[in-house]
Formats: C-alpha cells, sequence, structure tokens
C-alpha cells in the first residue's frame, strides 16, 4: 500500500526538508525541524499525492486513507498526551495546505478542529478557561462551515453583530463564556439552517471532510489565478498537515509571533520579528492589534513603549533566538518563521526560506559567503535573475499612494511619469522642450522608434510581451505597459478613456512597467543604485559561467549601456533601426520609391556615409569585442510615409506626386507582412542595399581598425535565409564587395558572413546552410512565431485564453517552447556543428534574456546569449545559474 | 583521362540510348541509331560532363579534350572517307547542341564547318556544283560569326540585300557560283571590320570555337527562360554533337524531311511527316517552300498536287518506312525522326520521342498495349498527368486569333469568355441575367466564393499559383488567371488597362487558364470528351496504386464532381465555404458582433439548420465513402462586412450601429491574420462554434446512416494544432456533444477526431498529438507558409525573383518542398505511426494534386491524397505512377 501519511512531532519524524514534492514545503519543514529537535507540535502530513487521487477519483479520498490517518492520530494523541475525541482530555487539530511552492493564504485552513458539544467542556476545564474554550469551538464551526460546506462568513458575523447589539457590547473581549455558548448554538442553528445539514458532532468526520475540503481548496479560484501568475503547475498539487492544536491565547504567559532571521528589506542580519501576546496567529497577520517587536533593537528602533519578547520572556527568546540561529545554520538561509507560546513553552510551527527584497537578497547571499556559511555557487542560486530587474530600473516609491486607472502587460521594467502624447512627433517636440512624456499608442511601428526614445515611457492598448513596442522598450531601458486593453484611445481627439476616466494630450500619467499599471498624476520613484554586492555577485557569475552574454543593440547610447552592464560583445546590430532617424529616412523613402536599381543606388549613396559613421561608432564602443551586424530585415513599407504631412515632405523632395507614393505603398502592402518581402528576399531582389551596407561595414571597420591598431572582425548577419542559396548569393555578393574595398582602401579587411536561423526551414537544413555560413544566431521571436503560426503582434488575444484555459503553461514569446522552438534548436545545433565542427552558435531573440530560456540555451550548448542592454546582468546571473545546474546534472 | 568523346555511326556506336545524361538526347540516339544499324552520317558527342567543366573553368574547353576531338575527327573521316581540312577531300561538319532534355531551338548550331578559302573549291569539284559550295561557305560564315563571335545576322542580310539590289536579282537562287564568291569576300570583310579578327581558315580552330561556342549557348537568355518554364535544371549542362555533313540539297535527287512514326495529334497509327526536295533540313521547318507530304494517304487527305515521297522516291520510302518500324519497335514509343536523302542515300540525322497532344498520348499509350507492344504499367508511364488537365476543362479553339492583351500565371486550367464586372455582387446578377462573367478583382477573398461560383473565370492582378483566387478557381474548376501585374484595376471607374488598353465593365473578355493569357473579346473555345481511351487508362491506374484519392469539396456541385472524376471520399471539407452563402452570412455576422457567449449561442442556433442539410447533401452524395470535416478555420474578421451597403444591412438586423460594426472590424484586424486568432484557437475562444458544428455534423449522419441503413462515420478535423493539449480540449467538447445526440436521439454515433498538422510544431510534436489524434492530414499550404515563413498571398513578387536568380527550382506551394516541408512530414508520419500504429494519414494542401508532390506523398507511405475535384484524375494517375516508381526504386 502507498505510504500516504508521513508523521512527525516529539524529536522525530518520517520525512525530511528534501521531500518537498511529496509533503510540500510547510509538511518538509516541520518534519525537519522535528528531526532537529525542535519543539513542533505533533502532528503528520498527508502527501501531494492523495492530492493527485483525489482529483483523479471525482474529488474523493482514496478509502484506505482512513486506516492511516488514525494511525498517525493516535501517534499524535500519545506524543500530545490526549486523545482525539475524548471528553475530558480532547485533542485539537489544524488542518492546513502546503504545496511545493508557498502559495500564501490561497487555499484553505480549519483550526480547532475535534471540538463539538462534548469536547468543549473537556477543553474548558483542561484549560480552566470556559471562555476561551466557547470561542474556540465557535470559531471552528464558522471555519467548518465556510471550508468544508461552502457557506458565507458573513451570515456568521452578521449574527455575531446582531448579538452584540441586543446585549449592547462594542469589542468580541466583551463577551463571556456564555455568550459564546449561545452564539455557538445560532451558529450551528444556522449551519443546519442554511448549509444544509447539521454541524457533525463526530470528530473523524470533521476530520475527514476537512481534509477532502482543504484539497479541494487547490482549485478554487484564487489559488488557479495565483499559479498563473507565479507559473506553478496545478498537476503538483498539494499536501495536507494536520496538527495537535496549541494555543497563543491561553493568558498572558501565552503569545503568538512571525519572524524573520535576517532583515528581510535590507539584509541586515539582525533578528526581525513580531509578536502579540495572548493572540492567536491570525490576530498577527490581521492588523487589528499592533504586533509588538521581538528584539530590545527592534523597539528601540521603532520608538514604542511595548516591552520586545527579549524583555517580557527572555527564557522563551533565548530558546527562540537559538532555534533562529540552528534553523539558519542547517538551512543555510535567511528564515522566515512562525512560533506561538502556550502557557510559557514555545512551539515552533513553521518555518521556510524567507522572502525578500532583491537588495536584501544581494546582502543576505554575499554576507553568508563572507560568514563561510556558504559557496559563491550557492550564493549564486540564491538570487532570482529576473529580481536584478528591480535594481536596474528607477522603481515607484513603494510609500507613495498609487490611483491605478487600468493595467495591462509589464511589458518593460521600471517606473516613470511624464505628459501623455499620442505620437512620436509630439514626443519629440515636448522632450525637446525639456518636458517628460509618456507615449500612448494603439501600438507602435519602427517609424516610433524616435519618439520611444523621446519619452519617458510607453503605454500601447494593443500588443503582447512580445509586440514592437515591448521589444524595443526592453531594449531601451524604457519603462512599458502594453496590451492594455481597457484603455480606449483616440487619436483624432488627443485623449483616452480608462474607467470612464478621461486623460487628454498634457495630462501627467505614471507607470509602473514591472508591474503592469497606469496611474493618474505623478507617482515618486527611486532611483537605482548598484551596490557593492550587486557587484561582486556578477563577478562570482562572471567567473563560474560559460556561456557568453552580448547585447542588442544599435545607437552608440545602447552600447555604451551595454558595455557598463558587462556584455561581451553586440549579438544584434540591427541596421534598420539606423534608417528610422530623422535625417536618413528622406533618403531611405527615396531609395524605396525609386522606379529602378540606378535610382536606389543614387539614395543608397546618400546612406552610405551616415551608416559607416554608425558602425564607426559602434565599432570604437565595443572595441575589442564582437559586433554582429544584421543586414535590413523588415518590409520596405514599413518606411513609407503615412500622414498627409510626411508624403507632402516627401514628395517636395523627390518630385513625386502623393498620388504616386500612395500607388506604391498600396503596391508594397502585405497580407501577411511577417512572412513577406523581408530578410534575405530584399537583400536577393535589391543587393544594392546590402551592398551598400556591406560597404559601409567594411569601410568602418577599416578606419577603426587603423585607429585603434587592431583589427575589427565584423560579423554580418543575413536574415530569414530558409535555404543555403539564398545566403550563397549574398554572401558572394559580400564578398565581392569586401574585395573592393581592400582594393580601394589597401587594407585587409577580417569578417564572417553567417546567418539568422528564424525560420523552421532554416533549423531542418542547418547542414547545408551550415557550408556556407560562419556562425548561426537563432532569431527565436520570428522562430517562435513560424514554429507555433503564432503572430506575436496578434497573440495577446488568444494566448490569454490559452493561459486562462491552462493548455500552455507560458507565452512562447516570453520563455522558450522547448519542446518545440527547442527540437528545431537542437535539430540546427547539432546539423551545424556536424558539417561546420565549431561554428559559433548564438541566440538573438527576446529569450536571450530569459532566465529558463538561458537555461536550455546552455543544455543545447549554445556559444552566448544576446538580450537588451539592460537584460545584460540577468542573463550573465542566468547563465551562471544554468552552468551550475547542468553541472551538478551530470 | 575522363572520356569525354563518344563515336558513333558506320554501324556501331560508343554510346546507347541510356546514356542521355552524358550524351544529351540527339548524341544518344545517334549512338543508339547506329547500333541497331541504321545510317547515320559518323559524328562523335562530346559529353555534358564537358559543358560542366566548360563553366567551372571560366567558359574554357578543357585543354586535354583536343586531342580526344582529333582522334575522333580521324574516325568520322575514314567512315566518311573524307579528311577534315583536306583540299581536294574536306570533311564537313555540323556543331550541335543536345541536352539531357529537348529545347528545341534554343541553343546554337554551326553547319559546313570546315570550309575555307581552300577547301571551298574542293568541295565544289567533289559536288561538281560549285555555286552549291560557295552558297554552303557563304552559310557557314555568317553562321560562325554569329555564334561563335557573336555578330548580329541582319549585318550579313544587309549586305546580300544590297548585293541582290546592285545586280537586279530578287531570290537568292538567281545568285550563281561567282555572286556567292563575291558576297563571301563581302561577308570575310564584314567579319573582320565589326567582328574584330579576320575569318579563321584553320578548320581545327574553327571547330574548336565553335563547339566552345555551343557550349556558351547553354546559358545564353533564351535558354535560361526555357529551362525555367520547363524546370530544367542549368546543372544539367547540354552535350555538343559534331556529325559528318549531309546535303539535301545536292540536287533532285537529294532530299531532307521529319516525320513522325504515328499521327502526333489523333494518336492515329500511320505515319505523319513532310519533306522538301533538293533543300536543307531548315527549310522544312521555315516554312518558306510548301512541304510535301510523305505518304501518298497524306497527300491524298491534303489533296495536294505534289507528289509524296513514297511516290517521288519509293526505294528510299521503303527504307525509311522500314526504319519507322524499326526504331517505333526498338523505343516501344512514337518517334519523331528527321532525316536527309543525299544524291539518292538516306541518311537517318535523328530520332527522338515525339511530342503528342494528350489525346494523342493517351491513344498511342493503350494501342500499344493492345498492340502488345508495352505493358499496361508502361502505358501509365507515358502519360504526364499534368497533361490530363487539358481533357477535363474547355480549352481554346487552336485555330482561333487571340488578341492577348496580358498575360499572369496559369493559376487554374480552362479557358473561359464573358464580361467584364469587378466585383461579387455585379458577377451574380448579370450571371442571373443569363449571361456569362469574368469577375476581374485586385485579389479575391473567402466573400467573393459567390461570385467566383457565379462567373465563368476569374482574373486577379495580384496573388501567386495559390493565392486564395488560385486556390478555390482551382477547387471549383473555373479557370483562372492570376497575378496579372500588367493589369491596372480601378474598381471607382470599373475598368482596368493593360498594354494601354482600357477594359471596361461590360466589355467581353477571355482567359485562358491553362496558359495565363488574357485576351480581348470572345475566343471561341473545345468542350472536354473524356474518351474511351482516358477511361481504360484510368482503371489501371486505379488497378495499380496504393494511395487513395480524395477530394476538396464542400458543396454538393463539386461532391458530385469529385465522385464522377473517381473521388474516394472528401479528404478536406472546408466548412467556412459554407458560411459565406448569402442566407447565413448575416447569421455569421450576427455572431461574430454578439458581445458574448449567449449572443454567440443565439445567433449560432440560427446557422444550425443550415449547416446540417450542408452535411445531410455532403453525406448523402458520398455515401460509403469517408467524408473528412474540418471545424471553421478562417479569422472571424473574415467574415465581416466591408462595403457601406453590406454594413447598413447587417446593421438594419442587429440594431447596431454602422461605428458599433467598424469598432468590432477594427477590433477584430490582425496585423498577420494567417499567423492570428484562427483555426482550433478560435474554437477554444468560443467552444460553442465548434460545439454548433459537431452537433450539425451528429445530427446529419445519424439522419444519414438511418436513411440508408449504413452507419456514416465522419471524420471531424480540428485546424491549426500546435500542441496535444489543443486537441484535448475540444476533443473532449466534441465527444460531450457526440454523447449529448445519442441520448437526444437515442443513436450510436460513430465518428472520428483527428487534426491537421499544419505547423512545425504539430509535425516536431506528432507522437504526442497523435496519442488523442485519431488521424492526420498535412495542411501542407500553411506548413509550407510556416516552415518557410512565407506568406502565399505575397509571395509572388519575390519568388519570381528566386527562380529567375536559381535560388530556388520551383514554387514550393506549386510542388511540396521535399527538403524543408518534406523533412516536418516525415518526421511526423514516423512519430505519428509510432505513438499510434495505423494511424490514418492523409495529405489534403494544394500538393495533393500535384504528381510529384504525389510522389512524395508514396515514398513517405501517406494512406491518401486529397485535391480539387477537377484534379481527382491527375492524382489517380500520379499515385499509380509513383507507386510503380517506388516499386522499380525497391
Amino acid at each position: 500500500m502507498t505510504k500516504w501519511v508521513y508523521s512527525f512531532g516529539a524529536g522525530h519524524a518520517e520525512g525530511t526538508a528534501e521531500m518537498k514534492d511529496l509533503l510540500g514545503g510547510k509538511g518538509a519543514n516541520l518534519a525537519e525541524m522535528s528531526n532537529l529537535d525542535l519543539q513542533v507540535p505533533p502532528g503528520f502530513t498527508v502527501t501531494t499525492e492523495v492530492c493527485t487521487a483525489f482529483y483523479a477519483n471525482d474529488r474523493k479520498l482514496p478509502a484506505a486513507l482512513g486506516i492511516q490517518v488514525d494511525a498517525a492520530l493516535a501517534q499524535i494523541g500519545a506524543a500530545a498526551g490526549r486523545t482525539f475525541g475524548d471528553e475530558t482530555n480532547p485533542l485539537l487539530v489544524s488542518v492546513r495546505s502546503g504545496g511545493r511552492a508557498s502559495m500564501p493564504g490561497m487555499m484553505d485552513t480549519v483550526l480547532n478542529l475535534g471540538l463539538n458539544d462534548v469536547t468543549v467542556e473537556g477543553l474548558a476545564s483542561l484549560s480552566g478557561d470556559p471562555r476561551f474554550a466557547w470561542d474556540s469551538y465557535r470559531r471552528f464551526v464558522q471555519m467548518y462551515a465556510s471550508v468544508v460546506l461552502g457557506m458565507d462568513h458573513h451570515s456568521f458575523e452578521e449574527l455575531l453583530d446582531i448579538y452584540k447589539e441586543e446585549q449592547g457590547h462594542t469589542f468580541d473581549t466583551d463577551l463571556d463564556a456564555d455568550d459564546w455558548k449561545i452564539i455557538v448554538g445560532q451558529y450551528k442553528e444556522c449551519v443546519e439552517r442554511e448549509g444544509g445539514e447539521a454541524f457533525p458532532q463526530d470528530p473523524a468526520e470533521q476530520l475527514s471532510r476537512s481534509i477532502a475540503a482543504v484539497f479541494g481548496s487547490w482549485r478554487n479560484a484564487r489559488a488557479e489565478t495565483y499559479r498563473n501568475l507565479h507559473n506553478i503547475p496545478e498537476s503538483w498539487g498539494t499536501a495536507v498537515n494536520v496538527q495537535a492544536m496549541v494555543f497563543g491565547n491561553m493568558g498572558d504567559d501565552s503569545a503568538t509571533g512571525v519572524a524573520f532571521t535576517r532583515n528581510p528589506a535590507t539584509g541586515e542580519r539582525v533578528y526581525y520579528g513580531e509578536y502579540l501576546v495572548n493572540a492567536q496567529g491570525e490576530d498577527v497577520v490581521a492588523g487589528i492589534r499592533t504586533p509588538r517587536q521581538i528584539t530590545k533593537k527592534g523597539r528601540a528602533e521603532q520608538g514604542s513603549a511595548d516591552p520586545s519578547l527579549e524583555e517580557l520572556m527572555p527564557e522563551v527568546y533565548a530558546e527562540l533566538a537559538e532555534n533562529f540561529d540552528k534553523l539558519e545554520r542547517h538551512y543555510k538561509d535567511v528564515q522566515d518563521i512562525e512560533f506561538t507560546v502556550q502557557q510559557g513553552r514555545l512551539w515552533m510551527l513553521q518555518t521556510r526560506g524567507g522572502k525578500r527584497t532583491t537588495k536584501a537578497a544581494l546582502k543576505v547571499a554575499v554576507d553568508m559567503v563572507d560568514e563561510g556559511l556558504i559557496t559563491k555557487e550557492e550564493a549564486l542560486g540564491r538570487i532570482e535573475p529576473e529580481s536584478l530587474d528591480q535594481l536596474l530600473h528607477p522603481t515607484l516609491d513603494p510609500a507613495a499612494e498609487r490611483t491605478i486607472i487600468a493595467t495591462g502587460l509589464p511589458a518593460s521594467p521600471g517606473a516613470a511619469s511624464g505628459e501623455v502624447v499620442f505620437n512620436s512627433e509630439d514626443a519629440e517636440r515636448v522632450a525637446s522642450d525639456g518636458r517628460k512624456v509618456i507615449l500612448v499608442r494603439i501600438e507602435t511601428s519602427p517609424e516610433d522608434i524616435h519618439g520611444m526614445h523621446a519619452a519617458q515611457g510607453i503605454l500601447t492598448s494593443r500588443g503582447g510581451m512580445t509586440s514592437h513596442a515591448a521589444v524595443v522598450a526592453r531594449g531601451m531601458g524604457r519603462p512599458c505597459v502594453s496590451g492594455v486593453g481597457s484603455v480606449r484611445i483616440d487619436y483624432a481627439r488627443e485623449r483616452f478613456t480608462a474607467m470612464g476616466q478621461e486623460v487628454k494630450k498634457g495630462d501627467i500619467i505614471t507607470i509602473d512597467g514591472t508591474r503592469g499599471q497606469v496611474m493618474l498624476g505623478k507617482v515618486p520613484t527611486i532611483q537605482p543604485e548598484l551596490s557593492g554586492d550587486f557587484s561582486r555577485l556578477m563577478e562570482w557569475a562572471d567567473d563560474v559561467r560559460r556561456l557568453k552574454v552580448r547585447a542588442n543593440a544599435e545607437t552608440p547610447l545602447d552600447a555604451r549601456t551595454a558595455r557598463d552592464f558587462g556584455a561581451e560583445g553586440i549579438g544584434l546590430c540591427r541596421t534598420e533601426h539606423m534608417f528610422f532617424d530623422a535625417e536618413r529616412i528622406t533618403s531611405v523613402q527615396e531609395m524605396i520609391l525609386a522606379g529602378d536599381e540606378d535610382g536606389r543606388r543614387q539614395a543608397l549613396d546618400k546612406l552610405l556615409p551616415m551608416q559607416r559613421q554608425d558602425f564607426v561608432e559602434l565599432f570604437e564602443i565595443m572595441r575589442g569585442l564582437p559586433v554582429t551586424i544584421r543586414l535590413l530585415d523588415p518590409p520596405l513599407h514599413e518606411f513609407l510615409p503615412h500622414s498627409d504631412d510626411e508624403i507632402d515632405k516627401l514628395c517636395k523632395v523627390t518630385g513625386l506626386t502623393p498620388g504616386d507614393v500612395r500607388d506604391r505603398a498600396r503596391d508594397l502592402a502585405e497580407t501577411n507582412p511577417m512572412l513577406g518581402h523581408r530578410g534575405c528576399r530584399l537583400g536577393i531582389s535589391h543587393p544594392e542595399i546590402y551592398e551598400m551596407q556591406a560597404r559601409a561595414i567594411f569601410e568602418a571597420a577599416d578606419h577603426v581598425s587603423k585607429e585603434f591598431k587592431k583589427t575589427v572582425e565584423a560579423e554580418i548577419m543575413i536574415p530569414l535565409v530558409a535555404d543555403k542559396s539564398e545566403l550563397d548569393y549574398l554572401k558572394d555578393r559580400i564578398v565581392a564587395v569586401a574585395a573592393l574595398v581592400e582594393s580601394e582602401r589597401g587594407c585587409k579587411l577580417a569578417f564572417k558572413v553567417g546567418t539568422m536561423i528564424e525560420l523552421p526551414r532554416a533549423a531542418l537544413n542547418a547542414d547545408d546552410i551550415a557550408q556556407s555560413a560562419e556562425f548561426f544566431s537563432f532569431g527565436t521571436n520570428d522562430l517562435t512565431q513560424t514554429t507555433w503560426g503564432i503572430s506575436r503582434d496578434d497573440a495577446a488575444r488568444f494566448l490569454t485564453d490559452y493561459i486562462k484555459k491552462g493548455i500552455i503553461e507560458r507565452d512562447p514569446f516570453v520563455s522558450l517552447d522547448r519542446q518545440g522552438v527547442g527540437q528545431l534548436i537542437k535539430i540546427a545545433v547539432e546539423k551545424g556543428r556536424a558539417a561546420r565542427p565549431g561554428i559559433k552558435l548564438g541566440i538573438c531573440g527576446e529569450h536571450g534574456g530569459d532566465p529558463a530560456s538561458i537555461d536550455f540555451c546552455e543544455t543545447v550548448g549554445l556559444d552566448y546569449v544576446s538580450c537588451s542592454p539592460f537584460r545584460v546582468p540577468i542573463a550573465r546571473l542566468a547563465a551562471a545559474q544554468a552552468f551550475l545546474t547542468s553541472k551538478n546534472q551530470l
């Protein structure tokens, strides 16, 4: 028979801290504390396997569970010296959920279980406190009714309020034992009336139904939402812990409290906690009474008159402090602890890893290395890479009030305030007056780059986490909230509405790109500060990791930011971003509108010196580091003007009529631009464009090579290749341009020509393509789009449904889909390496900055990841963790 | 050393007919005729490998070739009793191209080579005809100058015209030997003046430079175009044949002619050919003199006064007829033969498989089986499956004049004439008056289905071979010319222009969808007639093939056509096509515009009986055969109205405002609809749509099962699945609907639920998906789009460049891309069969009707192909050929 029940308490346990998958976090730690000989109220854990069986069996507990529960109950009784259901010496238990991952408050709890009309009297005489016993009973009835029978707690609160009013009482403390007895009677009637059955007097029935109810709460709406938000699989299930009750509300020698072994906000090495005398656990959390500080020091800092636990119960405090140290040494991490003092005796109720701010996490990790408690490698594992983002961007002052008018996707982290503007021209104009702006658009396009640069933050009503706005904003380090569906934008009237509120051009709003919130007015922000702990940890990460980390950058500003954040090169320079500059766009448009190759070449000649200067600056900033430059990728229609003003301006320069421009735009319009005339397809139709770009790269490389007396080796990347012949066609031309530049300038160029792998066909034919490609860079944005057949610009509306309905666990544009895209990457890596051993392999999609995806990159053995400049530190840490994980797995 | 030269003639040869790849078709057949002991002028073939070496070596012949050529020349001389370059007894040779596939007239030829100022005198005394000798010499100079030196032949024609004018001559025949001698002098001066070098007197130089020039003509513009049109790879190269000259213009006992061993137009078993007395080969082709019939019977039928060869040279004719029979028996096929009679002696110059009409090909194949010449299997291999298309559609009368005003892609075969209309409403209205219309659109969308149905043919200015217009037109059997870029359509003024010509609404045009031509006015057509030969051959194909052939059909008309053409079921019923019906579209739109699920359900309730009736009809027509029904696939915005009229109409029904409708349309608009909210994604967001469709299917299946007392087993197909969980989510609901229908109607339903495999991710995870899917149907249209990252709606503009530049050989939407899409299909077949042995596998993309793709389907072992009704016969034959091919390969 499967072992479904694991006992703990009284100095030994059947489980250990390692058994979290089976026992849940709480159960495993209760077992561990028992094994450490700490005072833990005896109890047992019903495993997560029972949860699985429960749901597989139409929400019924396995029949055989009862026997194991009975045996475990007897063991609790023996340890506690009481008997479940006994009239004079009744054992009371709590029934609590406890999953593999912490989901605080999301599931249900039943306390004081075992009370009935008879045992309540036993408890009364046992405790010598009938008021306590009847109060406990009424709490139990209410909890049971709510958790097991699904009744609304308002019914009970109402009864209590009416009773208090009738009796002229104000506070619960005004009620005595007899009052509570009457209340209990009313509660039981209420259960029978509204719950449809009598309140059960049989403690065994109370228990089995409560266990089932707590398992049932795994799938309540709150828990599901929480799991979705925190990526916790439903399949994990929860365990249920049944434990002897201890009471912190049995008089002034009783107390209850929570504590951290170090300060969770700052990481400082001081005990940090609160307690209440004569209270139950929920009272501390509920905030009705103001809790006191545990330590004298804490009290002093708070300037409180109430005594600390250290002062009030010095012996209990001494034991508690000893437990703190023991647990921290044992777990080698900050612990978040719950305890209860029952009539002078300390009981440890829970210990778990303490949640902390990123700043604290860094300090704790670094301190613990210095204390010799953990290794540097362990320290690296203690920091959630994503959490570093908090440190790299301005954040909203947590103390400040927020008037949230809409929420969307947290598309690019950080917070910013500014005047609302509705187009990029206004953004630039207002910003040039020294005012801060938030650019509000339905969605953004490459034409908005200058406006996004000028803005402090970006808000869009459409588009997902990988929409244009989101990707570009992350690249620039601008906060962005995208896909705010509830915002309705009216460009014509220059205003938007959200929650019935109208916001006009010029109004101030604040956006929090870390949380996806939009607020009215200016909310104060805190500037980031990269502490010494941060840089020490980063150094350790760099020592450990195998994967190189590069950045996706094209502007000098981005390149400098990337280098400052530790990027080891540029993995993706998107040359088209350089085309949108106000000075250049007209020449780009002229090129597009030219009727023939000659016309295009004339326009390209004007672009050449500008593009060359771009590359000179990039090579200078990144000197000594590799720079991968992707040739023009987007379809040409993205560059054409839309507004009448822009069209008129262009017509003046080119001598064309607005009709001509519109005709050409119509000719170039595409049904599915993502799958259209772009990438190398443009280069093949108009080789002169790529030739100009190649020339600009080579001339810049020669210039900077001479300047620094060190050869710049550019990596020229051809986008959207599906077949080797496409690459060959273009590589031949690039090599020819190189030969020409060499002979013109009398120089010797060093360069590589490689390709994006961003189409399934390219991955499948990587062996073939690797014969010509000197490197691969996995463009996982487009590879995800094509592998799944999902346009990321259009995905938000149905991917949300998918996640809600449990069809997929994570947005594949955010975290690399190993099962689909990952298979193609593996195939391409294997075939590519077989055809060209030592071929350089990297990733430059958005996934390059996602820790889970970086872990995948490590497992398939890529050489580097490339990500937004602001994600470089995250990637450095994630790469170190990935290396350690895969090493441990070997 | 590589053998580069293969001799033939004089009763033996180094090559055989099997060596076409090396010797080209012409060379291999000359060798074969020599081996058969037919009189062939001695000669040798320079192999296609030399062609490859020539291009690899910067258009230079391999140095070592000369020795082999010299040896072979000596052999020719020995056989002919002449010596190359000899003053008194000169050997003259021809230099002709000859590739693996016939490319008539595309490459260059040099005749009379070996003549110079000295040997011309030798030829004069040898032939006793100085005029003939000098005429031959001037022809040679001109040909050499044109082919080797690249001079324009006009220069020479001009000189000749001037000379004739000066001398008062009208015809070439007026000139005598001395005249020609003067002309030769002038020609040689012209060569020196304009060609930049003296005409070479050394026959060895003449020969080697001519061989190089003929190899060089493999890549001239005409040849490239021809290869592109006929899918002949450039890599094949051509061979070059050097052969002793024989002269059909050496007097009245000389002649030259061409003949077929059977009538190439009808297939009738009669010799069929033409000849000219005292003429060279090109004279027969050039059409300056009217050729005579070879047979008495032919002359009688033509009513000609000129004697036939049979009558004029009975001995030569007898030998020729004997050769015809010998060759036909040997090659077991109709031969196309060239011959020359030199002073009474018959020389065989060429034999090759005779090109013939499809009708003739069928008759010849079937007759030859009856004659015991070939097997039924061989007969099946004789018919190009694609060519059957000619028989299945009306074709333009070949005798009729065509005023072509534009050409586009041959998107759907057949020809039709009618009044031009520019929208589907007009198409329907005019057609309902009993008039014929051609629907002219920039491109079509699903809303045009009714207009396309009403029209005789469709013309679009945009879109490729697999655009919406092309796919739907092929499905309906309507002729279509798509992507006619030179046509500029002005919807507002209801006219289009092509080649400066304006065509207004109501003007009559004719389109030829087989050739992609657009013509002014009505061109008479010939109706198809499926002869007995056709049906006999089809029966043989059915006996042989393993692959089943189904049709893509949804209307009763299409289903009936499919069944008549031999379809063995429906492989793809696109339910959305049923939504565009005028009666229904409003309900569909109501559903889309409904604010919530209830509203959608109300609209769906109205659609249910109509959709059920659709399926009843389909099941009735296809009874006994499987029917695969795909649930709703396209994005909802495709169903919304666009014109103000349509919007107003909808608003009247729904009570919405036009603004609401436009808002909703804007909400639903997508950047890349192909990758958007469609397929199973719709079913998951709005399960009620698929539930209605499932119910309609089940109720119809039950109805027809009862009607025919035979269970209808529907195959329900979920589109655009990327992950098993999507299929599971929907399958659960479909199964639930089935259970409901069973209990409501007291019936037992039989059905399968399967999925399209049309996304790379689905193919890669086919093992997983096969756990839930009971069948797979490869949707290779979308699979090609996603594997390549190419939108077929936008592909035309760059795929044309690709094919022109040799980057790809064939449009992957027309013929399945084995290297990319094929890899995914193989993976899916293997994984799918491993997970669910016996899983039913089919293909329902456009490729299902493409013979090369069907061959692939055979090799990977699919169970069936499904194609447009009109392609069913093609697929049946192609499936038989594929089976035979793979059997031979085993």
